[in-house]
């Protein structure tokens, strides 16, 4: 396929000026435009060593506002990156609604580079591959616009480059040892790169390869391809603003979208407990052992990940509390989630827990998660049905990347019946130091008792996974859900270790 | 000093029990106050290795809401913190307003261990305790509480404590050759102690030394100095709120807070300019050897800082535009500086400055800068006369940090007459797609000039510095003025290597 293209297409210099201009004048507009509408663009650059990506991506920023793009060159990743799943350091790069980011080497390296010089085992790249596919699927889906470029140049030309780099004494650092094994090996990067190409080349995200022997015919063919994806998208979005409102999208059929003949959550005995003896003996045993595992895990390089949801007044922060309190603070830590911030939504609703990701070794307790998606969101429709439906694939795609890497994830669900919740709700507007604890939202959720049933029930249902288990914690008594959390953990790790 | 401590002091576990209950109650209130009060605390924990700091943060932070806290281990800089001024890691993980960051380990290691064991040379020491007294100043001066421990132990038994954890399989990992050694040469490490605590405990960042071989005594010296500040804070801040607005606060007395008898504006020749001709064949030339020494930056590992400052419509963005065009986009990058965002606003105005450092032997243009504080934020009373006031001093030291570092730091001030200035908006307005460069803003600047002259010259007057000097570029010819720049830029790199 690559081998088959006219690599020695030109432009002459009289006509490169007078379109390059013209371009530039239209991508200035529709770069604002964007920004207007919030479209977030992440423009992917591929390509052999020395094809000059360097020079293409400079001339594609020239004309654009700074205030609307950020280059991001992501040749080799950190020790902190490699710490983490290898899109973490992708996510976390993913623009803001209405940014244009620019990806110099991609989440791609791991198909081709990578997997060329025997980083990654052949193994795991249709994992790999499957990996990258629903990352740009999930961020497509979220109104993301991906254009990708493969700059091609012959082994011939890449070779003659390489010369003039190391022929000046400013470049030669340029030219390591792995691009000379590049143009050696030439053949066999091809290969790679079509495969690549061909299992990536999707409908919602397509490749552009660009002939780059001549650089002018490159740089209008990129501007050209920019140019033009950008006012498809302002066109389409704009068209889209005049459509009238679909009420449908607002009005999810909470009911029908269960498909449950019963309710797990009825099936739970909330009649389990400890008596304060059972509870203090066992406490002090079970957090000795916890700290050790700890160290265990950093020992071994296993990061652990533990959501806590449950109802309003389960008990998660003590919970949490007897979880941690013998932990060394250095190995974990606990990540309270409340309702975004401006910056995380201008972001995809992953996006802010792909930041909290913990490094291999240590330990994330989320206090509250991304299942807010699937909970508050869709009852309170802070979200479409549509995006709330989707969110399930989305959250199993994110976690099972998640155990591909390597990291434990346990998920809690703290249950208790309303009774016991009034209860709770009550005694705490009688202490005056924990009155903090209780808002309107409380008592408002408590209304849509059954709404959030519904929901989560339906979550259990859907999230559920062999790599990232819910467990239902009967929490009527604290105590008895304390020591069933620890015991969790602890069995977890002690399975992995 | 140290060694007149008697470590050896207890408390009884009944004691205990109860007046760390009654410590913990306070806290928790006391914490959520500081977060309405919206007041921002650093707590340090520095000591001798296996002092217990672990245990003694897990303690401290298990009363308090995790909303409102963040602890930062800091033990040993990673690859890209190394790249940066020694304050750039902790500068950036300053807390939020009404936030507390708790460092394990902090700056104080740059005067301790990393002295002791000849990490840094002995002839920085001076400028390293200036560089950390300035930057607790600042923070100070903004309203951070900084509460600063240092854990002390005998020698007898820190020797104990790491016999006791390598003797133990999940631990043995947590003594380093490097603790023993510090075992071994105690002396010399306590004489280091003494000096730092000496040299650093001053009026308004005092330090708590806590005698930590009981690990009961020294939780509640801990608990009960962090709730004893916190609630004097709080007092203080309430206090503050009640007495009657001063005036004088927000009218700051421009006229006078400047010292000049002439304006170094006024003395700008205007008139010079290049031809069309002579500008295309200079900016051809130093394009191309700004590029190579942009790779001897990155070879020499020299990070520049480029500070674009000027009046509106100067021409900022073609000239940088014209300095980078040439430039690989993988060694700069341009950072446009507009009001700043929510979680900007939440921190100290360097903050969000300190978060675009550019890595050692890249390039960061700032468009527009830190000097806004003394600009527009002074002119138009975004903040008090005593803050602008206060920002010479912050930004020569800022600054003065970067170039020990070795960074060179450029800045110009972008120079037009007011006619010219507004022959430059009218044709703006003209021009369809340029029209989005012109804001209300620009009109209502204009007619505050003269106050805005009187800041120029005040600025350019006390931030002139040896290590970071200001450059006037005349820019009623754009031409003349992108040349000057270019040559300037270069001028600088090649005095460096």
């Amino acid at each position: 396929m690559l081998e088959k293209l006219d690599l020695n297409r030109r432009v002459k210099n009289k006509d490169f000026k007078e379109a390059k201009d013209q371009l530039e004048i239209r991508l200035s507009i529709a770069q604002r435009r964007l920004l207007d509408l919030k479209i977030p663009v992440a423009i992917v650059f591929e390509g052999w060593e020395a094809a000059g990506k360097g020079t293409l991506i400079n001339d594609l920023i020239q004309p654009m506002d700074p205030r609307g793009f950020k280059v991001h060159s992501t040749i080799t990743a950190s020790e902190e990156e490699s710490l983490r799943p290898f899109l973490w350091r992708f996510w976390i790069k993913t623009p803001a609604k209405g940014r244009i980011a620019i990806f110099d080497r991609s989440w791609y390296q791991r198909v081709l580079t990578d997997r060329v010089e025997g980083k990654v085992k052949a193994s795991e790249l249709a994992k790999n591959v499957a990996d990258i596919s629903s990352f740009e699927k999930q961020l497509i889906d979220d109104g993301t616009v991906i254009i990708k470029f493969f700059l091609h140049i012959s082994r011939e030309e890449q070779k003659k480059r390489f010369h003039k780099l190391r022929n000046h004494k400013s470049t030669a650092w340029r030219v390591t040892s792995d691009d000379l094994k590049q143009n050696k090996s030439y053949k066999k990067y091809l290969t790679a790169i079509e495969d690549m190409l061909a299992a990536t080349d999707v409908d919602s995200s397509r490749w552009t390869v660009v002939e780059a022997h001549n650089h002018k015919y490159a740089t209008l063919k990129v501007l050209d391809t920019v140019v033009r994806t950008f006012e498809q998208t302002i066109l389409k979005a704009e068209s889209q603003l005049k459509k009238p409102f679909k009420k449908s999208q607002l009005a999810p059929a909470i009911k029908n979208s269960v498909c449950l003949s019963s309710s797990i959550l009825d099936r739970i005995d909330l009649s389990l407990e400890l008596s304060k003896e059972e509870y203090s003996d066992k406490l002090k045993k079970k957090q000795a052992i916890i700290r050790d595992l700890e160290h265990m895990l950093y020992i071994k390089r296993i990061p652990l990940v533990i959501v806590y949801e449950g109802w309003d007044a389960a008990g998660k922060g003590g919970n949490i509390r007897r979880l941690t309190s013998h932990l060394d603070p250095r190995g974990y830590e606990v990540v309270p989630v409340a309702a975004p911030n401006d910056t995380e939504k201008a972001h995809h609703y992953l996006w802010r827990f792909w930041n909290d990701f913990p490094k291999a070794g240590h330990i994330a307790i989320f206090d509250r998660s991304w299942y807010g998606r699937v909970l508050v969101e869709r009852v309170e429709n802070f979200c479409s049905a549509e995006e709330w439906r989707r969110a399930y694939r989305e959250i199993n795609e994110m976690e099972e990347h998640m155990a591909n890497f390597g990291a434990i994830v346990l998920k809690f669900w703290l249950h208790i019946d309303p009774d016991e919740q009034l209860k709770r709700l009550k005694a705490r507007q009688a202490i005056e130091y924990k009155k903090w604890k209780i808002t309107n939202d409380d008592w408002r959720n408590r209304e849509k008792h059954e709404q959030y049933k519904d929901a989560v029930d339906e979550m259990l249902l859907r999230t559920s996974t062999l790599y990232a288990p819910w467990v239902v914690v009967e929490s009527n008594n604290k105590l008895y859900a304390r020591i069933k959390v620890i015991d969790e953990v602890i069995k977890a790790i002690k399975a992995r270790i």
